[in-house]
């Protein structure tokens, strides 16, 4: 499927945001300034965002059209509104 | 269409949230303490976030669904992908 | 102060933010494509928030400021926490 | 310090969280479903705004409160805002 992004590329990605992770508890071990500790936080959680969007993108071109075709709307549409609305939280 | 949220009930919410950003702005002016002007300010976005999921809801039920079944999913795809990157940051 | 943002630039901007969002309710009224009015909606928000940051900006240098050096430090540090959790929902 | 939250308690969740998010890259690998990877992502998300949150407590109880009783406001109220300004993002 042309528009479907690797499986390969968002596991990478992961695997960068796990190391960020880690990188977080090591600046809290060492006593690292809180604010820096926010920014390394914060990036990961960018990051994980940017893996939520390629995830969404997949199950869009995927699942959701394939339901939509087969008149199968409401269960994929809800889902899509539910994960939007906790995105807003 | 069953699954479709009454523009009224749209238009009513966003009526209701116009009458709440105005009290923000009545509320700095006449120098109201500055966290519950914030408060306030929280409470109107609050308010516009629930209403993006009922537009949002409306164009999935119609437009997206038309349009996919149509086999145009592209744009309609593209398109909820950028609201939902922006409604992340 | 020096540091303070002037409250009628403040007041400004919620004006233009109360334009904007009235703006939002005729495209609903007006049926127009619900991504635009996704979009417009959430540049009262990005607009919200900018303001939010100018009114917190103010408080931290006077009342925050003044607070603390007093030593009464808990109320108002209770305060930012509680925007600060806000804003991240 | 009383309000100080202890270093130990964030870094048990930030081990917890580090769990968590390697379970997200298991599901993917797994073939799990988007959505459900979506609510796990997110719900690292949360354990790590929290975790922020936690973090900043302790910076405003400590270096924020020093700096202000030493009259040094500015740089610090400045990284807070920047700090702000990213959470709304």
């Amino acid at each position: 499927m042309k528009n479907k992004i690797e499986k390969a590329s968002i596991i990478n990605r992961l695997k960068i945001a796990e190391g960020h992770l880690k990188k977080v508890r090591e600046m809290v071990e060492d006593k690292a300034y809180c604010i820096d500790v926010l920014h390394q936080s914060r990036a990961v959680q960018s990051a994980l965002k940017e893996i939520d969007s390629l995830v969404l993108h997949n199950h869009l071109y995927t699942c959701v059209t394939q339901a939509i075709k087969k008149g199968q709307s409401k269960k994929v549409i809800d889902e899509i509104l539910a994960v939007f609305n906790k995105s807003q939280k």
